[in-house]
């Protein structure tokens, strides 16, 4: 059996010998690897913390004391020495989770993937146990310095200095560039000064010191100081820390679990709030990953274990792509348009709008908040911004959406990639919220293209508008091959007309975004059985272009489709429309359940969603047949006195 | 003409001689004195900055250089001086919004009185400036130091601090504690060392300086560096900002105007972004302000000029009492009930609760993420967090609400107050989102006291429920009298019957929360002509009891009346219900329409917004009269098939 076997729970790894670490360590990295080489995942940060993550479960004793992982992501080695060792279908249906899950293990705690919250939890868990006069547990969260940008985690750490007896280990796994191992002799020996009486003398001491030691050619100061290229340059942890009056630990060289091990356990005997600075290397010991130049290892699909290549995948164009393509056209034309993501250049596609147009690019951390309303600041002064984020983190930003962008009715272009059913990265990364939480911002334009052609025209209409926020929301994924229109209806795509094939003009499908193709094949298979479908794509979902209401007076039944929440989203707002204009023909809404999805594949998503053409047919078949035998009804037919 | 007078615009007050402004202050102190004791308003936020407001306007050139406020509550003096000077009706229809408001003046940029933006704006408008080529403009912002405690001001500054020549003056305004005024001398001999070389002596010259000058029985260092009492004790802003790498100026004392005007013009000269800390006195200049004991004069109802006493208001109950009261009970019943404000302790009336359980409250600062997110932490490890927080700021933690506490089936109790129409405080006060946004998070429920009766009752509830999220909202003001319930329908309360006078049932009335009293008024009316009208209170809105369909069904016409925006509210979802059902019966729903309001009182815009009972009973006889014309239809009457 080797060494990673016998890891059923952290009981055991506690009982290892020190000298058996340095394998179990190796065996957990080949594991990921070939694991991740199969499947795909966030293998890069995984790796990073394999060490740190042996030391936490030797140190502590979860789930007493819980240890709480910020976004998630590099909780691979605690899955593995937690006793969950088959990887199998990581991330896919009945796999495990590609972040903590609190249904897997006893020994997780937060599955939101959402950065910068962890420190908020471990606040909370920390006064809870202060209430219930629980003294012996210390609470763990460790995040990166990347998280560290976020608001959140300022609010927390502002909190969790408050008080000085509550018994709280933050780790700052600071990732921040390659380098160099950290001596471990000089880290620790810092440590040890700093928990000691008189340790801002041992912080002048470590300045001058490492400010001489030239370390692989960079200065190995700014390295332990969790400096970042670029945009991240003004975070400096340590100083912040104590400022705050935290007690600081480190640096720590975080492939040395010994000092590792070292430094958590006098943090955790420190008896209040504390920081342990841990310098990590990701996708350490697996040597592509070492060596990536834009973090391709952060979460890369299925690759060879010998190479580090990608394994051949589709070929087809992504909505990323094109996005990205159109922005740069767009930035040619016109020199007011700049572009800001939160911490995710490549992610968006905006890498390529930073080579074009590089004075004309601003990555703000992971900072959704600041990006929308630093964007307002932009439109009031002249610019266009486009916004580019995930839609499932634009939640994060609604208030300054509204309060900021719209409230001032600014000119500022929020893209919203990985709209919908995404899939295998769980709950917390779907985007199924926006097509419903916009709806109530007043002003605001929202489209949802259903093709390359349709993103790169809305885009262009959506940063033409200056006195309204706008909103171009787009896929995961390989772009749906171009779906041309038959003509228009108001401003509407007419992608099916019931009359062209002779039929009553029973159905009126409005399909939203990609689910306009849906829609068409619900209306073919339909149109087969002798029931006349209509399907329009409205492109512009919010404001809805009033020209629906007669189309659909002139139908017996109006079906909605959308990939989105089904409440507040798309099929409430048609519906209300309707109401709004007397007109009380039938409607019938399509979309996700108003649930949480665990992490399956999204062909899989939707197909339990009963969001296929087939399902979406029979169900709409017998509304249809149940309105038209009871039919010739005026009332029913139009209802626009 | 009063030197008041003259000030038509910033160049008026440029051109006015340096021993004029003590007397400008007085006459704009008495001003606002007089004119809010009139009409209530922000008064000591905008007392406290008078001078610095002056100040501001002889340095900067305005609106080329924008001066931006945070939170806008203290921008009189700035109205003022901008040549404002009607505050007859201020904060009433017509008259003067309490906020900066872009429609009123050139001089007024940001009108969200959502704290902790501002810093955010100005990071954007300098970012345009470079990117425009614009170097002679230098954007200001002005910001609390209480805003401070907001993430969203940490991710600005950190990218404020990015980059050393983008024009930018942050002021902070802290007037955290009553105190004597910082000698001016001093503050301007610390202020000219800190821009010199050297100036890191110079902070420990000041240290060693401050702390062995006694002023008025507290340590003035602490006073100098922002702390606040509580909770703040974190707040550092002046090594925060020295840490990020920014340029700092102060303390000045904000009452001395020469002082004021000489820092800020060393920032503005300084070509790089630099901090400008300002302490003043909020109620400067006006005793009874000056001597609050709980901050009353930050925002007061009319008083009485002589003794600052309120004006005699009315004794009613307040929904805030209620909850207040109820709480403090709740608390003596069960140990782990905590409670959370955002910086609104007062406001909110958890004071009882803090002075009952002094152990059990937390006040995280203005951070709503923050609170959110610590509250599921807390409810993990065994406690029932309650949140106390105005309805509008829930937008700002609608992340957290969703991804944290709901995605973890964690019992939360968020108690929004202010929900619905609260009119005077203007567009971004209004709580007309949250009983839409909240639609679309899975489990979690929501509940709308109409009364102090189901306040009571409903949080009792709401504070039962452990494996969801719950909400309970309820508005501004002196709670309704109690509606009793003439039974149940499901878990509803029916408020009035059709069938009991008589009628025919044409029409069930939705009546959500405090809108049920108003169904009820319209089914009187509409009774006395003949109508039938059930009337329902669901009482929790969000998951609706299904009881609700049959009762529907048996119905021609469903009205649904909400004090919330119309898109995704209450009125949606029930007709979702219904269609889901496959029940077609014609709703209509009345609700807030999806715009920004202008401040104005609550009735008035009730009345704007068709929401009274005249009107309502005016559309709902129309509608009714249309469809039971066209009736015996059995498809109408009843698709439950």
């Amino acid at each position: 059996m080797t060494l990673f076997e016998s890891m059923h729970n952290p009981e055991a790894l506690k009982r290892l010998p020190a000298d058996q670490l340095p394998v179990l360590a190796q065996e957990i990295r080949d594991f990921l690897v070939e694991s991740c080489s199969q499947t795909g995942g966030h293998l890069g940060p995984s790796l990073g913390v394999v060490e740190l993550t042996i030391a936490l479960h030797r140190v502590f004793e979860s789930p007493g004391d819980p240890i709480l992982f910020d976004t998630g992501h590099q909780a691979y080695a605690h899955k593995v020495l937690t006793g969950r060792h088959d990887f199998t279908d990581l991330k896919s249906e009945g796999g495990l989770s590609g972040y903590p899950s609190r249904a897997e293990s006893e020994h997780d705690f937060i599955e939101n993937s959402h950065a910068s919250t962890a420190l908020s939890y471990a606040d909370g868990m920390a006064k809870a146990n202060e209430v219930r006069g629980v003294r012996d547990r210390t609470v763990v969260a460790v995040i990166g310095d990347g998280a560290l940008t976020g608001g959140m985690a300022w609010e927390a750490l502002n909190n969790i200095a408050e008080r000085k007896d509550r018994r709280l280990v933050i780790v700052v796994n600071d990732n921040g560039r390659s380098y160099s191992p950290t001596k471990g002799g000089l880290a620790d020996h810092l440590a040890s000064l700093r928990m000691a009486p008189g340790y801002e003398q041992a912080l002048d001491l470590a300045k001058s010191t490492l400010n001489r030691t030239p370390v692989v050619g960079q200065p190995l100061y700014e390295a332990l100081h969790g400096l970042k290229k670029g945009i991240k340059d003004a975070i400096q942890p340590q100083m912040m820390f104590e400022d705050l009056g935290l007690k600081y630990l480190g640096p720590i060289d975080g492939h040395d679990e010994p000092a590792l091990e070292k430094a958590l356990r006098r943090a955790r005997d420190f008896g209040g709030p504390a920081i342990v600075h841990v310098i990590t290397q990701k996708g350490k010991g697996y040597a592509p990953a070492e060596n990536h130049d834009e973090d391709q290892f952060h979460a890369p699909g299925p690759f060879d274990v010998a190479t580090g290549e990608a394994k051949p995948g589709s070929k087809a164009l992504k909505w990323t792509s094109v996005f990205a393509d159109t922005m740069v056209e767009i930035g040619a034309e016109r020199e007011d348009v700049v572009a800001i993501t939160a911490a995710m250049l490549h992610p968006t596609g905006l890498n390529k709008f930073a080579d074009a147009h590089p004075d004309r690019i601003f990555d703000v951390g992971i900072a959704e908040q600041h990006a929308a309303t630093a964007a307002t600041g932009m439109a009031m002064n002249g610019l266009h911004p486009v916004v580019a984020v995930y839609a499932t983190f634009l939640n994060r930003c609604f208030d300054q959406v509204l309060m900021d962008a719209a409230l001032h009715r600014q000119g500022v272009t929020f893209c919203l990639d990985r709209a919908g059913v995404t899939g295998n990265d769980g709950a917390s990364h779907n985007g199924m919220w926006d097509m419903s939480i916009l709806q109530v911002v007043p002003g605001l334009r929202l489209a949802a293209p259903r093709d390359a052609a349709r993103l790169r025209s809305l885009l262009r209409e959506a940063v033409a508008v200056e006195d309204a926020p706008t909103v171009v929301r787009y896929p995961k994924g390989a772009v749906a091959e171009d779906l041309p229109a038959l003509g228009k209806v108001g401003s509407m795509d007419l992608l099916r007309r019931a009359a062209d094939g002779g039929h009553s003009e029973d159905l009126l499908i409005v399909g939203a975004g990609t689910m306009a193709h849906v829609a068409c094949e619900v209306a073919d298979r339909m149109a087969d059985q002798g029931i006349g479908v209509t399907v329009v794509d409205p492109l512009w979902v919010k404001p809805l272009d009033e020209a629906l209401v007669a189309e659909a007076a002139r139908h017996s039944v109006v079906a909605v489709v959308e990939d989105n929440g089904r409440n507040g989203g798309v099929g409430d707002a048609v519906a209300r429309l309707l109401r709004d204009h007397d007109v009380d023909v039938p409607v019938r809404t399509f979309g996700i359940a108003q649930e949480f999805l665990d992490h399956a594949k999204r062909d899989t998503i939707l197909q339990a969603q009963g969001l296929t053409p087939q399902e979406l047919s029979r169900k709409l078949t017998e509304t249809v047949s149940r309105r038209t035998e009871g039919a010739a009804d005026p009332a029913l037919a139009d209802e626009t006195a």
